[in-house]
Parts: C-alpha cells; structure tokens; sequence
C-alpha cells in the first residue's frame, strides 16, 4: 500500500468485517522485503484435509512462484500459504527459482506441513532477486501467532500500489449445512510488474475435491476475474488460489467431488459472488481511475466474439480517454467495435449510455437527449451497451477510464 | 490542421520539395465543410492511362467512401481522386453512401471522368452526414486551376488534428529511364475516428499494370503502414491509394505488368522509401508524442510472431508510459513479450535500449551502465531491441510514447 497514493474515488465505503473460517488461520509480519514501517509477509496456515485449486497468468514469462504454484497444484492438496508484497521475484533465473525453494523449506520447518503442499505468491518489483532468507526465524512467529480473524491484516499485506485492501465474504448452504466462501485480492493495474501483480486468494469451509474445485474457479473466473481489464497489460505474476478446508463436515457438510453436483448450486453461485466482488475491487482501484465502466455487448455471433468485442472496447485508449472527459462518444465505440476483427455490421449496431440509446442502424440515434447523456457521463459508475444485431451471443466486461493520473502514476517523469 | 495545437516536437525540421510528376494535377479548395479559414478539399487530376493499387483499413464497420474505393479498384483504373476534410462520412448508413455517389457524380462531371475512375476519401467527425452538395460548383474550380506544383497545398488540405503536411518524394530508374514516386498522407491518432484517420495518396510517372501496382503496394505496407500504432486503435476510414500515370512512357519507360518483373527492383525499393518516410511521418505526429519509438524483436519462432511480439511492446501502456518517463523498465518489455502469446522463454530474453543491453539470460544485465542508459532515454529518438533466442523470426514496428498529452488531446476534460 502506497503511502503517498490518495484513496481511489471508487473505492468501497468500508472493507467488509469477515468472520473467522473455520480451517484457516493468518499470521502477519515485516520482513524487511522493500517496505519499511508496514507488514509485507502473510503466512495462512490450512487444516490438513485442505484442497485446492489455481488459475494463473497467461503470461509466457511467467514469475518463479507462478511456475512452483502450478506445479504444486498437481498435488491437490495445501498445508499453508506463503505471500510477500515488495519483490515479485519475477525475471530472476535460477536465483528465483532457489529462492521459492527456500522460501518454502522455510515455510514446511515452521508449519510442520510438507514442502509440496506450500503454496507461494510474490509480488512487487520485478528483475530484483528475492532474499528469501529474510523469511528466516520470520515464519515461526507468524505460524505460532497465527489467527482466526486475521483477514484484514492478511489483506493489507499483500498489498503494493494498492489504495485500499481488498476482501468480499458470501455465505452458501450445502445439503443444508451452512458453509462461507470468503477471500481477499490485491492489484491495481492489469498490471505493471513493476510494482503489481494480481493476486486473488478464496477460502471455504466446504469439503469439496481438488477436482470438483479446479473446475469451479475456471468457471467462476470466465466472467469475473478474467472479464476486467485496466490497461490490456498482464503481469508475470497473476495467481488466484481457492483452498476449501473441509472444516463444514464436522458439522455435517457432505465432501463432494464432482463439480456438476447439484447440491453445489448454491455454493457456485456465491463462489461466483466472492470472485466478482473482488474483480470488481481490482478495477474501481485501477491505476488514476475516477471511472468504473461496464461495458456489455449483445447480438454478437457467439458468446467468444462477444467478449472479444467487449474487450476491444474496454481496452481502447480512445474510448477511455473519452470515458474519462466524461463525454458519450459513440464513434470511438463504433471503432472498436470494427477494429476487434470479429463480425459486425454498421447498419445495425447500437450503442446505449447509461440506459440511452445514442445510435442504432448505423446512425447517430436522431431522439436522444444529449443533456440527459451529458448528466450520465458524470457519473462515476458508467454502463455501456452494445448490440450487434447479429446472433445471441452476449458478454460483458469491467475497465475503468485513462487518465492524466494513470499516465502520472506510470510515466514516473524524471525531468 | 489544427490552429491551436503546437507542432509535434518530432516533426522533419522542413516539408521536402515536391517536383510535379507528369500526369498529376492538384486542384484545393475550401468547401465549408467544417473548418473556416483552411482548405477542406482537394481533387487530384489523373491522364487517362492511369492505373491505380490501394489498401484500406480491417476494420469491420468502414466508412462509405472506403466502401467505394473497394469496389472501383476492380477496374484498375483511375481518372480523379477527390479528399475532403472536416467529415469523416462514417457511421452515415444509406446517407452517407448517398452523399459518396453524388460526390462522385459531381467529380466525373467536373472532370469529364467516368464516376467508375473517380476514387474517394474523407476524413474527419464521424457520425454527422456529409453534405456532398457543399462540393457543387466547387470541383469545376478546382479541376480548371488544377496544377503539377500543388503538392504543399493537397497534402494541407486533407490534414486534421496533424501538426504538420506530410510528404515524401524518390527517384528511381525502370530499365534505365527515370521515373518518380511522390505522396502525401495525413494521420496522428492511429487513428481517433472522431477527427483523424489515415490517409495516404501515392502518386508515380512509371506505366505498371494495376495488379502488379497492387502486389508491390501490399508487400510494401507489411513494413510501414501496417507496422506503425500510436494508440492501438483502427480507423473506420484508413485508405492507402497507389496511383501510376504512366507518363514515364513517354520518355522509354517500358509498360510493367508483373510485380515480379527485375526491372521493378529499384522502383520497389523506392516505393517502399516513400511507403515508410510516410508512415514514420504519421508516428512522429502521434498524438502527444515527444519519443518515437522503434521497436526490433528477433530470434521469434516466426516473422509473423516477432510482428506480434513487437506489437504487444508497442501497444503496451505500461511500456509506452515508461518511455515517456524516460524509464528504461525492461521489466515492462518482459510483461509485454509474456503477454503476447507467442513462445518465448524468459531464461533467453535479452533487452536492449539504444544499442546498451540491460537484461539476458533471464536476468538484469549486471555490467549495464545506468547513467548510458539514463542519458539514451532522453533522447527524442529510442531504440528498443528485444532478441528472444529461439529462432529466426524478425520484425520491426515503431510507435510512441504515451504522455499526459495524449490524454487531453483525446479527453476532452470537460470539467
């Protein structure tokens, strides 16, 4: 958390109040990574019966941490979590991959769980090697202290040019039994591995498979986490992580293996939620936003043309150069519509802000009221739409506006 | 041209010299299509051997007049060209495809031309009907006043929110008779449709068949225009037209119809100087830019993913934000490599900024001198170098920084 960056002006009211899970217990401290006077090492602590399941950067350069995640994963199965914030351990060779081997004997000595059930995420500068022995006589602490209610401070300490923390808790009934999804994200740009990185880290008290979990979160990230966008830029470090600890069957949750059970209805749909939520976090503290933009395209020839579509907009400097002076120019939706390569046809495209129409069938809509669109553009949440006039295939997508900030933040101007 | 935009810190110390070439002429004028004070459009008069090539923009919604151009290449031929600023005739649906026939109409009855040979562009607001009677009375003036010597003025007339008229002129010689290759293009968002778009005019005395000026003009694109991005975006009016007059005839010159023909050696050479003077000109007008970046990537599986991997570089924000902060982050160059899609493998990568490497072998070079490289990013030129150590693959792209500029430019802060 970056103490000189003002508090995004889309950030929520408050942090949610997240009550302890059973299963998982977080211990906070400072390492001395790159920060001083603030926590940047978080040590999450899982029963035994913990399983788990990850999606990643698509990067091709991916960061050493990401390569021992998806490796681990395997497995299915997590002991402990271990995140610093300040180094991201990324483009660093050999160094970096000896240093995520450090890092977790010196997580298994402390918690007592094996190593290939430590899971680790870094982020923070890029290119720098990590001095995992920074960690040393650290973890012990952090294991022994380890707490229940601990999810703000966890949240706080992964955090680097984040504004505020990030965390989002639903509750769901399995077979009747009550069981919380909750978890915590930090990111900022979509994003500069400078200083950033996705990281998303869910739990449950559930007891569902490894199996069952991987292919929930692949859904559940489709339209969440891998539907926002800030700056079309993808970091090296990505990592969202869902552990269920099982802990709901003492009190007579059913273990469940198969993600197409039915008795998971509930629980997908507030895995959904929790995911959502914190996507949607991600972007309102995007980097100079003073804008949240949902853009939602209908009538495309799939559901994949869509979202590429959707993205195209959502990513276009033009549109949200024009997002952000506030001003509902639908030519520059127009353009990226034609520029995303799948079909369209201009004679029946239509563009909506905010609920208005402001063109249909290849013409600037002749009843629009420009006042009434004028007062939407200042708002801080904005929603455009977008029918192609095609087929039924609809998406929808997350970015926020580019601003003077956004270049500020990351031009860094020496002269 | 914009009156009260600076010219751009990188534009050619002086427009070049433009000798006439036989079989043109350029009529401007100013038919109150938009702007008060400035010419707005230009007739450019063809003998009526002339052949003609063109190229246009991908996207998926073009504007009427491209729509037009498509279809009267067919033929191959080409008696009047016809450009106006200030109206782009895009998104105009039936009206604007109206408003391009009876341009045409009245350029064919101003010239004495076929409508079939008359060819096309607009540039300007898009969204807003053209109205092509504004060109009634004007095009007779334009074609009697017509001069060889017109370059300057037609290549100010189709200007928009460019600094600067862009021009470039070669000579070269087909089996031992001189001939000629002079054009102009206009273009400094890549490209806002809301006042910009691409367009180049290309004009030569040499006598080659329609296909084969077809042929010569889209490989000669892969290395210029079609490896240039300001911003990413595409317009909905990018038009490259090639014109042959065949004049050169006269003098000897032989009549060419196949681009494979070895007497073209030397003319594609020069065609393809023209080709990149011209699309260099149009980067160095990006809007905001005060860097113009040339981007290199070798050692790809392919020319195709070098293309694609250099793209990725030159379109990042992240990147783009860091030349303009005069900030050799290489760390971003990785990001941008990584997300490109294409195989890389980090543990190869090597960077280099201006000849100096900073990173290879998946680490932080550790010999580079900062303060070279410090000094090498205040320069108003950059040269980016990434070799990826897998195969033969090369490409070359060249961009722009992203500044505060280009935000307000395409902001429109309004409050």
């Amino acid at each position: 958390m970056s103490h000189d960056a003002p508090l995004s002006p889309l950030a929520p009211k408050s942090a949610p109040e997240i009550p302890p899970l059973e299963g998982v217990r977080f211990g906070v401290g400072a390492a001395g990574v790159r920060y001083a006077g603030r926590t940047d090492v978080m040590l999450a602590l899982l029963d035994a019966r913990t399983t788990v399941a990850g999606v990643f950067t698509k990067s091709k350069c991916p960061s050493a941490p990401v390569d021992w995640c998806r490796d681990k994963l395997k497995g299915g199965k997590a002991r402990a979590l271990l995140v610093n914030s300040g180094n991201a351990n990324a483009f660093t060779g050999k160094t970096g991959a000896q240093a995520v081997k450090f890092s977790a004997k010196l997580a298994a000595a402390a918690t007592g769980a094996p190593e290939r059930q430590i899971f680790l995420a870094s982020t923070g500068v890029i290119g720098e090697p990590l001095d995992a022995h920074k960690f040393d006589g650290v973890l012990e602490k952090l294991a022994q202290e380890a707490r229940p209610d601990g999810w703000l401070d966890a949240a706080r300490a992964i955090l680097t040019t984040d504004t505020y923390p990030k965390l989002s808790t639903r509750r769901a009934t399995i077979a009747g039994v009550d069981v919380t999804i909750s978890g915590f994200a930090k990111g900022a740009g979509m994003i500069a591995p400078d200083m950033a990185t996705m990281l998303a880290f869910v739990f449950t008290d559930a007891a569902i498979g490894a199996e069952a979990l991987q292919a929930m979160l692949e859904s559940g990230v489709k339209g969440s986490f891998n539907a926002i966008t800030v700056d079309g830029d993808t970091s090296t470090s990505d990592t969202l992580l869902l552990f269920a600890t099982g802990a709901a069957k003492q009190r007579g949750a059913p273990k469940i293996e198969k993600a197409s059970d039915k008795r998971l209805v509930e629980f997908k749909r507030a895995l959904d939620a929790v995911l959502l939520d914190l996507a949607h976090q991600v972007v309102r503290d995007g980097e100079g936003a003073r804008k949240f933009v949902e853009v939602t395209v209908t009538g495309a020839d799939s559901a994949r043309a869509a979202k590429r579509i959707a993205f195209s907009i959502a990513n276009s400097p033009l549109v949200k150069t024009a997002i952000a002076g506030e001003d509902a120019n639908w030519g520059r939706i127009v353009m990226a519509v034609g520029k995303a390569g799948e079909n369209a046809d201009r004679d029946r495209l239509a563009i909506w802000f905010g609920g208005v129409r402001v063109a249909h069938k290849g013409l600037r809509d002749p009843d629009y009221d420009e006042a009434e669109v004028s007062q939407i553009m200042k708002r801080d949440d904005i929603v455009i739409n977008v029918d192609l006039g095609l087929g039924k295939g609809a998406a929808t997508v997350w970015t926020c506006d580019l601003t003077k900030d956004y270049v500020a933040i990351n031009g860094d101007y020496r002269s």
